[in-house]
């Protein structure tokens, strides 16, 4: 590629930076952007930095918004006894994605991982505890929503640990066969946790 | 995602917005726009806005620089007396790869297509012409490597006829199965060019 316009390629290594996009799709997208009008490609940029300029996190739950306090935590329609813990911003999506929950989340941004470096400190474990022990937020119930992964089970028992002293249900989300998936292709702990846990019908 | 950021929001969706990239995939680029450095980010829309600014054709090829004549152009070891005619400078990026070819391109920046209204005046064919009837840039040979669609075939004829009375050698690129490529999966005028076209060993 001796021969690209230095322009062009540099955009083209921004967009090969990014999670999943390989150099192929990079120029695709690169060359993409030149037939955007001017307008398109300013407002593309312009969405960047202020996605990146104006999202914070929540004060209350530390998930992602652009206002001190989330439209999750002000929605007044939400069940405030019950805290969804999650690892991270995208796992709230998936979880609003599915309408199946309504109460509130607590996002820790990362899990408990000594191989990493990463201790309970650099979670946001201290502010979840703060919330459970503000008797105006009635908490009734912690959802452990942490990955089903070593890391995501140790952080789920150590707050575990840490949250039921302070008399709060804590519970995990269950394990079982995923719906739409194909037995065949399930592992040997999803499929003995999916008989553990099974059903009657 | 009712209760997404806004901003997030408007992120996710200029990503969805570029070809091939879902709605999934554009959240999660978005995601990851988030835990870039200041720096970074800027780095990136700058990029974007720096590409669509500078970006223009070559005086010469037509090819896209930030020149005014683009590298390929001005490199004085490329075989200057044959011109391959492409569709667009992803082609060029794709030839260029190949590193199999040392002449010299030219991009009509589209394909003659009545079906969508584009004839050859909105093509960039009197530049071509006027390098080939320019009696400094001895210009021997004229490849067609337009797409093997209808549209690639009937501009690579329509310019074939234009060409041959200016005396000028005009070639098309080879049919055949691609290297690698299963037989079992080759349609039938792919194999049927290949059987036609088949080289003695």
């Amino acid at each position: 590629m001796a021969h690209e316009a230095l322009p062009l390629k540099i955009l083209a290594e921004q967009f090969a930076s990014l999670p999943g996009i390989g150099m192929k799709t990079a120029w695709r997208l690169a060359f993409y952007v030149l037939t955007m009008t001017k307008e398109q490609s300013d407002e593309f940029a312009h969405a960047i930095t202020t996605a990146h300029d104006t999202i914070k996190n929540c004060s209350v739950c530390q998930n992602y918004t652009d206002k001190l306090v989330c439209d999750i935590c002000a929605d007044g329609m939400r069940d405030k006894s019950v805290i969804c813990v999650v690892e991270s911003p995208k796992d709230v999506v998936a979880f609003e994605r599915s309408r199946g929950f309504k109460g509130l989340y607590h996002v820790l941004h990362g899990l408990i991982s000594p191989m990493d470096g990463i201790g309970p400190d650099q979670l946001f474990i201290k502010q979840l505890l703060s919330r459970i022990g503000d008797p105006q937020q009635e908490v009734k119930e912690v959802i452990m929503a942490t990955n089903p992964t070593v890391e995501g089970e140790a952080t789920a028992m150590y707050l575990s640990k840490l949250l039921k002293p302070l008399g709060v249900k804590v519970t995990r989300l269950a394990y079982g066969v995923p719906v739409g998936g194909e037995l065949e292709f399930a592992d040997e702990m999803t499929l003995s946790k999916a008989l553990e846990n099974r059903n009657e019908l």
